[in-house]
């Protein structure tokens, strides 16, 4: 038993309370109860603290009650009714999951912490806990996405980490939170890889701060360096091998791959949203099954070569062609997702992209429209525009240089 | 120039007329035309000759004419309009699309024949034309499908290339021939792989008869030993390599990727049906995208491991997961292909799918069922079908021993 002689359990910390940290809160919380001498029982959920009333057409508006129609803190209601009734309706929560307004105090003892924040919020609630996070916790990210620009590719989990100065691995996968959260059947990959560490006493002094963090270049990384400089976990408690962290992840309704691909991962959840409006497009055209299968299917090769190009030693063709992370995303993004939609929208309507943003997203930007203008910034700044033809007409098409229906040349293959 | 000192040009036979055959005649016909060094001018396409009567609808309709509500013998309506108005009607056909009834007159002298016949065809019309083809000719087979018994797998290129004692090659990819003929964009994949053959004149006599052309049993194909007896083609016609092939089939709307797996690309349209019907199933229940793109997923890794467990030499695990032939063509029949949409209905209904096959197919059988049972009863003969839960899964679900429901946990990685 990988548990043998283990003294300490593992304390998990979601931080996060929006639809997908809600849910990663619920399944996690289910996992650490079946798993009792792996992990202790209570599972921490950070919450954004704010004020909500009880809709009227929830299951617990009680008319009668004295608190009807009155505000009430989100972390209260959370701990009482064991129900998000603001971001993820009518799931009850196990009462294990414990909401924590206090984001310094819920990660206190903590040795898995996963991330579910909105994008932008990770580095302002990283740099909270610079110093406050126990020195050999573990993170997993599970916020889809990159950050992009000309001076090269930062992952969110590479962001967390090096902020906290503790290892993070990354989840993503074809996972509608609310799907899952009704414990519909889905599949998730998650890419964990820890570096070897520094196993000595007393923990190192003088993690870095927030302004010493800098974008990651492509080819610049050295996690040997890194590596060198963050803490074992002490013999004391389970490791943390692939098979412990499968334990916290996997359900019977939520299949868990575990890989070692933390850049594929990350990759596979940015690029997804450029295809999707690809498929957006060519099925906005009326083209039907053949084209949008096409243009998926190019798609992924440009994220295979992609990560080859930009993360040579580290990505995995096979992270895009046969995990949840990679194909099965693309899918689930090109069936139903919000770039799709859009995307086809605005050539049914003859619309830009933008006017549909304007219009039916009330001007929020969609994460595709973002990430093909960031992919194509930092392509153009390598000169590699022309090996990417899917993702430049994607962007091209958004600049209203070339027209959807000129997609099948632009990508054709010269031979 | 490839083409430098050759004195022959290619003659093209395409043997079948329905939807499929008549829009692979229609785009090789466009291509010939343009490579003219390669090809003659004149694509045969044999026509299996019936009395067609032009429907009221059809543009072709002439209520004045004296054929009005006439019938009139199909090859003779496909050499007069240019249409044919019976299996693919509005699409008009390039003049040098010659409908000819007689299978061996059509076949003469060809070097190149594109088989796009009905699977259970292929045996008969084959017959007809053995010691008849030129004995250098190359095929290459656009039926999807393979023939799975107990004893063995026999590809459909196989079957026909056995036959007539010629190179058969494989065309598929994510192609709704409607779609295709509309000049809607589309992609495929062709195997073509000639092995060494024997370029010494006189060409061999006795080509073998139906009657020896056993099932190929896994393990058992001598590919260097049948290669002895092909014949090599002369150096008077331009070399059939990946490059000249690909102009023969690759249009602005049909892009083609050239492999060398015959038998990957020939598995990879017969068993995508078995993941449609698991597909169609998940969706039945109302479970969603997620859960779709992972049954979607899961089934293309069953088939790379039902090609490596069957097929190890020949076939690549590329070609499932990074080719048309492979996960698009899942992509297009899990999003709206028949066999997903009976099975998705067999749920909804709350039937079998054996009642909706009589109910909506007149009760002709579904190709995801017959798979499915044929793949089942091959693997069960081989001791492996746990090694396939997706597609025992669904044999069983179609046998009435396990339900849609339990998919996830009969499918679930056991770690």
């Amino acid at each position: 038993m990988a548990t043998l002689g283990a003294q300490h359990k593992h304390k998990v910390t979601v931080v996060g309370s929006g639809n997908w940290g809600t849910t990663m809160s619920k399944l996690v919380a289910e996992n650490v109860k079946e798993n009792p001498t792996l992990f202790e029982e209570t599972v921490q959920m950070w919450v954004y603290e704010e004020d909500v009333v009880i809709p009227k057409e929830s299951r617990h508006y009680d008319a009668g009650s004295e608190t009807a129609n009155k505000p009430q803190k989100l972390s209260h209601l959370i701990n009482t009714i064991h129900e998000n009734v603001k971001y993820l309706p009518n799931i009850t929560l196990p009462p294990n999951v414990v909401a924590n307004p206090d984001v310094v105090d819920s990660v206190k003892d903590s040795t898995i912490l996963i991330f579910v924040l909105p994008h932008q919020f990770i580095p302002r609630v990283c740099d909270q806990l610079i110093g406050k996070t126990m020195p050999w916790a573990r993170a997993i990210c599970c916020t889809k996405g990159v950050d992009v620009g000309e001076k090269g590719i930062r992952l969110m989990s590479e962001a967390i980490g090096m902020r906290l100065n503790i290892y993070c691995g990354a989840l993503s996968g074809a996972n509608i939170a609310s799907e899952i959260a009704q414990e519909k059947y889905s599949e998730t990959t998650i890419a964990y890889d820890p570096p070897p560490m520094d196993s000595r006493n007393p923990t190192p002094k003088g993690s870095p701060t927030s302004s010493q963090v800098d974008l990651i270049s492509p080819s610049k990384t050295v996690p040997s360096a890194r590596s060198a400089r963050l803490k074992a976990l002490p013999s004391e408690y389970p490791p943390l091998s692939h098979e412990n962290v499968r334990k916290l992840f996997h359900r019977p309704y939520f299949h868990v791959r575990m890989v070692s691909d933390v850049a594929g991962v990350s990759l596979g959840g940015a690029l997804k949203n450029i295809i999707a409006l690809a498929a957006g497009f060519v099925d906005g055209l009326g083209w039907g099954d053949n084209a949008k299968a096409a243009v998926m299917r190019v798609g992924i090769l440009e994220m295979v070569r992609f990560g080859k190009a930009f993360f040579a030693d580290s990505v995995k063709t096979s992270t895009f062609t046969e995990e949840s992370c990679g194909v099965a995303d693309v899918v689930t993004s090109c069936m139903g997702g919000r770039n799709f939609r859009c995307a086809k929208m605005a050539i049914e309507r003859g619309e830009t992209i933008f006017e549909i943003e304007q219009k039916e997203l009330n001007g929020q930007k969609l994460q595709g429209t973002s990430t093909a203008y960031e992919v194509n910034s930092f392509l153009k700044s390598q000169g590699m525009e022309k090996d990417f033809p899917l993702f430049t007409a994607v962007y091209n098409i958004l600049e209203g240089n070339v027209k959807p229906e000129q997609i099948p040349e632009l990508i054709e293959p010269k031979q």
